[in-house]
């Protein structure tokens, strides 16, 4: 975890339950730390003083000066959600500017005129090393690129992403504080392979359940998805991969949607006002409301950290 | 510009017609180029000796860490032969992964399984200096961001664009060498304001013009759209903004194009299929053919350098 204590400069630590162990070095980002570590575990040296996680400000351990890629429609539950079965199809890929990164618990900020704030609680992949051009990754070295896992919200403005021209999504997702991420980095090890398809994913708003999954309900699993990138784009040593969101957003695809959109796709505004007006009997976030998202093994037993947001308005 | 003499290092160089004098400086960067040349231009120190630009090759001047935001629909012409018109509408952002830049010269690769390969000629404005959070960008203060302009070719997979899954551009316009970049950084100093919208685009297939526009032509302003970026996301030193392109390209957006999308909105492979089957009487990019781009000021006296791209089939 990286972590800051009042107004001091931010430092690493080991998290184990609620406490945390501080790590002795320095790094500019958790590039450094990841290629320490992975050079020798043993090599990361904690200080014996533990703090409570509770008296420190957590921040993303994921520095802001990556890129990030993105899955949609990665689970059948989420796809199903938005009107869409049947064939297997492309894997979509996506990508939200870095300054989308903020701290695990800082507040997600309403943009001005932002109608439909949406969560989406996702698995994020983070390489260790850059992934050559056309590489073949598979399960047999799917570990030697990714070399950590944490947890992202993609949050998303829904008005934005189907009211914007050609309905791209840039505008959509790439809103600051649309990324929180972490509190956790954790660094994989070898025998992690299976632990990949076997963690659960929930997000509750105030209090109440909306998303809760486990990660082998992915249509595109991690290697294919990584196969396909190396394919075409350079993903490179600290680089993110937002693996997509399972069932149980906000946003609520009847059949009045799809008409909404295809009847106006080349009218942006209008096409935004009626989307706006299918979502009237839908409760999207609102400012005071508060998320909580989870990230465990299945069986319990690793814990992957906790997100606690806010909602306000931009000022 | 930078460039390669045989397999020695990239070096830097200041351009004058078809010869370059060495500057005998080495910069990891184009960012750290400018960091020296806007502290003082005297800063920069070239070698007496000139050489010949074509006993040279030229690489891309901007460096391939950076962000790439870029601008669509940007110009009426363009707008209209989409089949879009009417409403100023929203400013249309999007972004290209960095591993799109490749040499000015370099041959543009049509990926595995592409048809409906075509380019776009753009002014591409590169960043001096970190744009500030909600920053307001006029008139007044565009040079104090706004530090080299090269050109660019915002190479596009139309059937990979329009047969993405919800139509995300991400992979249609994310692939190698879809950046083609350069070959000549033009760094900006205080009198240049005009220019920016005085500089004439060409682009050339086998010969035959395509496009020719000029910058005024631009819809959203390189002012508006810089402040509008800033509201939302964090544009830094270095960072890359494609303006858009002009009309002339290869698409051939008719009514049945909007069928062919609209009535398979949600079957990709369907869609993509149809898409391309409007397509077959338009000739797209082919292994073999040759472009030509050029960026000069309006009246002629300013020549910003000439890309030539070969076209060639993925290995």
């Amino acid at each position: 975890v990286k972590f800051q204590r009042q107004d001091s400069q931010p430092q690493w630590g080991v998290a184990s339950g609620q406490t945390i162990s501080p790590i002795t070095q320095s790094f500019a980002s958790h590039r450094d730390l990841m290629a320490v570590y992975f050079a020798d575990p043993q090599h990361l040296k904690t200080d014996s003083n533990t703090l409570e996680m509770r008296d420190l400000k957590l921040l993303s351990p994921v520095s802001d000066d990556v890129q990030i890629f993105c899955q949609g429609l990665n689970y059948a539950s989420h796809k199903e959600e938005g009107g869409l079965t049947g064939e297997k199809g492309q894997n979509l890929i996506f990508s939200k500017p870095a300054s989308t990164i903020c701290g695990p618990n800082d507040d997600i900020v309403r943009p001005n005129g932002c109608e439909l704030l949406d969560y989406e609680v996702e698995l994020a992949l983070i390489l260790k090393q850059d992934l050559p051009a056309n590489s073949h990754v598979d399960k047999t070295n799917l570990l030697d690129y990714v070399g950590g896992l944490t947890l992202t919200n993609d949050v998303s403005a829904r008005d934005f992403m189907f009211g914007a021209p050609m309905m791209q999504w840039f505008k959509g997702k790439g809103q600051r504080t649309f990324c929180p991420t972490g509190p956790i980095l954790y660094l994989l090890d070898d025998s992690d392979l299976e632990l990949l398809s076997n963690l659960q994913l929930t997000l509750s708003v105030n209090g109440e359940i909306k998303q809760n999954a486990t990660t082998d309900q992915m249509i595109f699993k991690p290697e294919e998805t990584l196969t396909e990138l190396a394919s075409f784009a350079d993903i490179k040593t600290g680089d993110m991969l937002l693996t997509g969101t399972p069932g149980g957003v906000t946003l609520n695809a009847n059949f009045k949607v799809g008409l909404a959109i295809l009847l106006n796709f080349t009218k942006d505004n209008k096409r935004r006002q009626k989307l706006i007006k299918t979502q009237e009997s839908v409760r999207y976030l609102e400012p005071g409301d508060q998320l909580t998202l989870s990230l465990k093994s299945r069986d319990g037993s690793l814990d992957l950290g906790k997100q606690i947001n806010g909602i306000r308005d931009a000022a």
